[in-house]
């Protein structure tokens, strides 16, 4: 048995199945073993097991390099089935066992991905925070003190602790890029339709989007490779193909103030400035732009009826099922029944969304742009005493995105970061997601 | 001063022109005569005046040559905006005089077409029938007791009657096919977003489409070619180009029973019959389809929450002027404001619509779907007995269309049927209206 790098890469895993350093059964052992030491981080819901693993390992072709992800081990949310392991979205009751996999699971494991377990989540990925499940709150991978960002909280802890090489997130509001910037990850999230969302349990059916944490943009974007495609049987689904990294003609980063909040407020704001600086160096035109349609967007998803569209698709299961939702997030679903929220309401909301879309329209092509995935983070004690306020604060800039139907790459400010880690997004209208990965690419490139 | 055709089309207009038999200024003066005419039709909310036509004929250029559309008139639909002009949407309160064009009429004006006067309609586009307007029910062009459907009424009998050589309607649920079908129109609806609605009065403002009238294919598809165009300041435009016309690998015909109704259902039956005989005869593979996933979209604009749409972009008007808007559709416009349409129960059908949208793009996949255009029609006193009633059968066949993003071309089943018109409707997926104008092609030439 060979040497395990802390975090697992896609890059090291093919080279040591290549080389017969390792086995895909040796890497299983590992992470089951490290699953253990990590136990009180409240990771999973299905813990990686040898029983789980093993059957798609003995699937695996004997030559390594006959399927593009041989081998790599990965995370699933628990929100997105996984043949014949229950699918709860952090609600015990909610349980069911699905009998395929969700599409794009099924996807990475024709590809020859091996799935190690569910991870755990916001219930119902209603959340940015990580706390709110009755499995636990989910422990930041560098700081246990602090939220590890959510909803899809134990995926992003899954890889950053090398309990997987990637993971399966759902990102409808930020879910895919709070907890990738709060635990030093990139966190890439599609334009929405271009990975298919059948076999998701739905949050806001309509804004959905599965997203990926790795530990390198390279493994990002080969899983994006393999996980992207039309899906005829999703009626979310659309045909965006993917294009070759592309360099922007143009960045925007924002001259509004950001505001950065909570008390590690002092610390993100020096980090923002000095991710702008980095980016004003790429050698790419920055235009300073009024943020403000975004933060409209964002504000429109929070306070707008967009939280009916829970409602619609979890009301029947809250309705039946009293006293077994998670208690926040019972009262945040509840909000979505409101009489307030009527018909017309909802669509004027819907008509200013598309006006905003046209004017984000305008101000992004053949643009990035860029802003703090997060201005802040809590620790888990605040999150706990101030559940909706904290929350709230956590999606301030990414809450626009799937309404406003970009794509996303969540990148850390600084890799090397093991302490506070801050991340920047950056942001593409859904037919240039090329331009998002060229940037990103850039960027890091420029921190080597 | 030359000979004129009873019913103006481009081809003649242009011949003319260029042949210097008659002048803009003559035809101009021809259509002020037939306005008069037929005064008691209803046609006009703004009726064709030498003032309004001499400024733009005075505009032209030279050449008759230098235009496409060099001293064409038409006629516009009074929710759409033409500058200095008011527009009432048929309700003289709500009326207001635009500064500037609605975008498509613009784009014509700029190709030469000569705008003849604002036509009459259901007030607000909210009907199919024809009828509901202070300013009159418009009488069919044929028999003045039927009706002559609606939303574009006025439109639609102004090209009938040759006080135009088309005319712009607009088409959220059938107003710009219904009206087509009863007066021996073509009436082409295009992809929604194909063509702008900058400058269009809202009925369903997610729905709404501008159409055209026309005496032949041919006219409909050079304003087609005129009116299409991306505009970045209507949030609603999308990017389609105009496709060469290319005839479907299939089309489907429904082999559940269409329902014909009202006195002269026995009269359309048969047609529809011979019209599916002709559309058999073509050459092009048919299949006969379970039409219901159509029917079921139908149904879901009829009995769901759309109403609400309207009530949010005219509710605030209507709330603030009492008795002064037509009395059925102002009790069709507070049905958007009951407290059953929740905007959980809107995201429900959205959701719906989502999964029909779905369906119809595996079934239609390089195929045009036929439908007769309407399954009867009704004199105008049927209507005033039961306007509600008589105006829901007058969908049955149209209502699906924009909330499946379909495109859609409305046609004569046999031009030269001056009694009792019928039409057929052939739908398309919005990115292949190619094969709507293939068809249509095709069917209108065998009829030669």
């Amino acid at each position: 048995m060979g040497y395990f790098p802390e975090k697992f890469t896609i890059a090291w895993l093919r080279n040591s199945y290549r080389s017969k350093e390792v086995t895909p059964a040796e890497v299983a052992e590992e992470i089951i073993r490290r699953a253990d030491r990590y136990r009180e981080y409240h990771i999973w819901i299905q813990e990686p097991s040898a029983g789980l693993m093993q059957n798609y390992i003995e699937n695996l072709p004997q030559d390594p390099s006959s399927l593009p992800l041989w081998g790599i081990p990965f995370a699933i949310k628990d929100n997105i089935d996984l043949e014949q392991v229950p699918t709860s979205a952090a609600c015990p009751d909610y349980a069911y066992i699905p009998r395929e996999n969700a599409a794009v699971a099924e996807r990475l494991i024709r590809a020859g991905a091996i799935p190690v377990g569910k991870t755990n989540m916001d219930q119902f990925a209603t959340g940015l925070v990580g706390t709110r499940s009755p499995y636990g709150e989910v422990k930041n991978a560098m700081n246990p003190e602090l939220i590890s960002g959510g909803s899809s909280s134990g995926s992003a802890v899954a890889v950053a602790l090398g309990t997987a090489a990637f993971a399966l997130g759902t990102d409808t509001a930020g879910s895919g890029r709070v907890p990738a910037a709060l635990n030093g990850l990139v966190g890439y999230k599609p334009s929405p339709g271009a990975w298919s969302v059948r076999g998701v349990v739905p949050a806001c059916a309509s804004l959905d989007c599965i997203s990926v944490f790795a530990n390198t943009l390279a493994d990002a974007k080969e899983i994006d490779t393999q996980a992207r495609g039309y899906d005829s049987l999703c009626c979310w689904s659309r045909k965006y193909k993917q294009q070759e990294a592309s360099v922007p003609t143009k960045i925007c980063l924002p001259y509004n103030n950001i505001a950065f909040f909570g008390e590690y407020a002092d610390i993100y704001e020096p980090k923002w400035e000095e991710a702008k600086k980095r980016i004003t160096e790429l050698g790419i035109p920055v235009e300073f732009i009024d943020y403000s349609i975004f933060a409209e967007a964002a504000k429109v998803l929070y306070e707008g009826p967009w939280v009916a569209e829970r409602w619609c698709d979890l009301g029947g299961f809250v309705e039946q099922n009293p006293g077994k939702i998670f208690p926040v997030t019972e009262k945040i679903l509840r909000g979505g029944a409101k009489e307030e929220y009527t018909a017309a309401g909802t669509f004027k909301a819907l008509h200013k969304i598309q006006e905003l879309k046209r004017k984000a329209k305008i101000m992004l092509e053949d643009t990035v742009l860029v802003l703090p995935t997060a201005g802040g983070t809590f620790t888990r004690k605040e999150v706990r005493e101030k559940p909706v306020e904290t929350n709230s604060m956590m999606g301030l800039y990414t809450n626009h995105c799937n309404l406003l139907e970009l794509c996303a790459a969540a990148v850390p400010q600084n890799m090397e970061d093991k302490e506070l880690p801050f991340g920047i997004t950056m942001f593409a209208l859904a037919e240039e997601e090329s331009l998002v990965w060229g940037l990103a690419e850039k960027f890091l490139e420029e921190e080597r």
